[in-house]
């Protein structure tokens, strides 16, 4: 008796402008850290990347996106931090909609996999 | 004005058995460069990889599908070759109809996207 085999189905996407990555699941990982602890030092300590790779990042997003999604604030106690806009907030929001309806399509169609 | 932006998805999949990944887009590559050239070396050199990468590789699916995926022939001319199995080309198909029913269903939600 062949014994059925079950698979599941891992999926990665990217928004990209044009052919260029706009945001995917790293980039979104950074803005949420960006707004939870309002700085881009700490936000890129928290994926143990550089300041230097993270602020390239937001710079490239905010390049991509016409409307910035983080602005930096100058001064201020260490020197100024940085927040999410509300172009930001929606860019987040939209990638993590898109990932869930893309889950469960996914989910449902992986059902009729038959190897 | 607002412009308006165009946005594109990227996407891939991978299918998994349990928590390892069976099949992806290179895994499948090599299955179907084997199946033209009926050889894993002419195969893996079609993809920059070593005979080496591309046997663990095909190592790796043939454990984890439960019945052979490639089977190497022994003998004749230059050593034997290989060839992959119905269940290998069933796997093929399988990847490749579910990445395109992903693609259709991302293209038609892409549409929706506003940033």
């Amino acid at each position: 008796m062949a014994k059925q085999r079950k698979f599941n189905i891992a999926f990665r996407i990217w928004f990209l402008a044009g052919e260029k990555k706009f945001i995917g699941k790293g980039r979104v990982e950074l803005l949420e850290r960006i707004k939870r602890t309002g700085s881009i030092t700490n936000a890129a300590k928290g994926m143990k990347m550089s300041y230097r790779q993270a602020w390239q990042m937001v710079a490239d997003m905010n390049e991509l996106s016409g409307v910035p999604l983080v602005e930096k604030m100058l001064g201020g106690k260490g020197g100024g931090g940085a927040i999410v806009t509300s172009a930001g907030e929606k860019a987040i929001d939209e990638f993590h909609k898109f990932e869930e309806d893309v889950r469960g399509y996914i989910h449902e169609k992986s059902k009729k996999i038959s190897l």
